[in-house]
């Protein structure tokens, strides 16, 4: 008997399909091979064909624009929105536009093309994590800015233009949907048990341990009770806490570890799967600090999301949680899970 | 100067990418080549391999799951809802879930499986528009459902796991968030000005133009102001109506037409893409009649939905509705709009 089951906190319905259940070798993975086609704009020696970087981790000696970093920062040369002007919201009629005013920025995260978030060490990882509460910090100062949203697309199923490992992030002028949902249902969990809903999560989820993928004494990863994708994951504080950016560099460092213990089970399960991540964070206004909790989601691209998910919101997932989870687990991070297809 | 847009029913906003803006040559289609591998359960002659039929439009002479039909509606073989049981609803702790229950069914629209709907006649398009109104009809009885979802994922990219063409519903014991969505919005609107939003959407289009792909007496085809995808396109009543169900035999026909037509230019136009379409209508249940309007909305599948559009709800479009609606009026059907890829 398929099963529906509710998100308790933006009271999304899924339907976890047990009749179609699948394992993680029923996924054709396409992999990610590596294509090293033509000059790529984020090796050292080419940042001449990236805009000016923003900041960098690099050696003392070196000059901005030139080799010698760890880590780079820099805008997108292809913006979705442009920092430059007023934002002029207006009413068309029954509509309301702005102008695309906003900052869209790359991190460049290794300086090696080979490399992939989850090649790099711990360390590594850490300051990749560094970079993102500096610049959502940073953006946060512009009073054009209502939030910052971290992302990184891994593989071109999952929307990477570019192989390089890189995560992007978009400040934008208004919360966005998405967010504001979040933030609506945790307030509305908190005004009536003056708790925070995702504190109560983590807690029912220890208690359970079945959708517990790993944890740390700080931080834990969950494959969450009602999730629109197989081996969907978060990654969250068991402490409560709305805003990245107010994570110390400790809880930082500990933070990288799990995430690249999560990110290599889902290689080795998932046979080097196409995903995305997300930061969710209390947005830059507002008080949101009893009752949010940031999270970063991990969602794999394994199923294609047809009319009926556009249509309704509502996601027919082949794969419970705990099995995902359970297979998280129980993977051996050295070896490939399976075979590879020719 | 990209934009920002905003959908005016759900507050959804989305980025216009004027600087990345795409043409219809831009999108690489992956087409629909014909696969015609192996045994087709939705051709005449292979009834035995599917589900019994619940009814079909077939010779008088003939019986069920025998040929002689041109239009069949089976049962999905693999259901992600089952029919029989009841919903047993009950918490686990802090969550919510439900068991499975719902109607899963297949409308297979033609006979021959050389044809998309695209192909069909007219008064072939109306009969599948009318076994949508049936089977809502019937399924809305069915105490356990608040929701029947019609919807039809054309090509393998959109989600198609069999070519021969046919739409599909689900009826849901719950309303899908984002028809609730819809619902809760045009119910602000109507409370505020006491008229439609769809009805104030479609004066304000039917005065600019500029929006406008084609319309009939009775019915429009737009892409909306703030589309989340390119070549996205809404048809509507321009007469209120809140529930599909109410459509009359005579209105069925002049809207099949629309469609077919509108269907025929983004095939023309943008070289056989991958698409969904969705229908959202008033809910089962509820007094949604002065409010709600019932609608179609086709989305092409061209581009990658990427990491920021999961986390975010936040879509970048970089094809601007004045543009699609353009590129559709402007089409011509019968040629191919470009040269084929290789």
């Amino acid at each position: 008997m398929p099963e529906l089951r509710k998100d308790p906190i933006v009271g999304r319905w899924v339907i976890i399909s047990s009749e179609r259940s699948k394992r993680p070798s029923d996924f054709a993975s396409e992999g990610s091979a590596r294509r090293n086609q033509g000059l790529c704009p984020f090796c050292p020696g080419n940042e001449h064909a990236t805009p000016p970087e923003i900041s960098a981790d690099r050696a003392q000696d070196t000059s901005p624009d030139t080799p010698g970093w760890t880590l780079r920062i820099i805008s997108n040369k292809f913006p979705a929105l442009v920092a430059q002007g007023e934002l002029n919201r207006e009413g068309l009629g029954i509509f309301d536009r702005m102008n695309g005013v906003g900052a869209h920025e790359v991190i460049v995260e290794t300086p090696d093309h080979n490399h992939d978030i989850v090649d790099l060490s711990t360390p590594q990882v850490a300051r990749v994590l560094h970079a993102y509460k500096d610049r959502i910090t940073d953006l946060g100062r512009d009073p054009r800015f209502r939030y910052v949203m971290v992302f990184k697309n891994q593989g071109e199923v999952a929307g990477a233009s570019l192989e390089h490992s890189h995560s992007q992030l978009i400040a934008t002028p208004v919360v966005p949907k998405r967010v504001q949902e979040e933030l609506d249902g945790s307030r509305k969990y908190f005004d009536y048990k003056e708790r925070c809903i995702f504190c109560d999560i983590v807690r029912q989820e220890r208690e359970s341990g079945e959708r517990v993928v790993g944890e740390t004494e700080n931080f834990i990863c969950i494959t969450p009770f009602a999730p629109r994708f197989p081996f969907e994951c978060w990654l969250l504080p068991r402490f409560h806490a709305a805003s990245y950016v107010d994570l110390s560099g400790e809880h930082i460092h500990e933070f990288a570890g799990l995430m690249s213990d999560v990110l290599r089970r889902l290689k080795a399960a998932l046979d080097n799967p196409p995903y995305n991540y997300v930061l969710h964070t209390a947005p830059v206004l507002g008080d949101h600090g009893q009752h949010y909790h940031w999270h970063f989601e991990i969602i794999p691209k394994l199923t294609k999301v047809a009319g009926f998910e556009w249509g309704t919101g509502f996601y027919i997932n082949p794969t419970s949680p705990e099995h995902s989870a359970r297979y998280l687990r129980e993977v051996t991070q050295t070896a490939p899970a399976r075979e590879r297809v020719a």
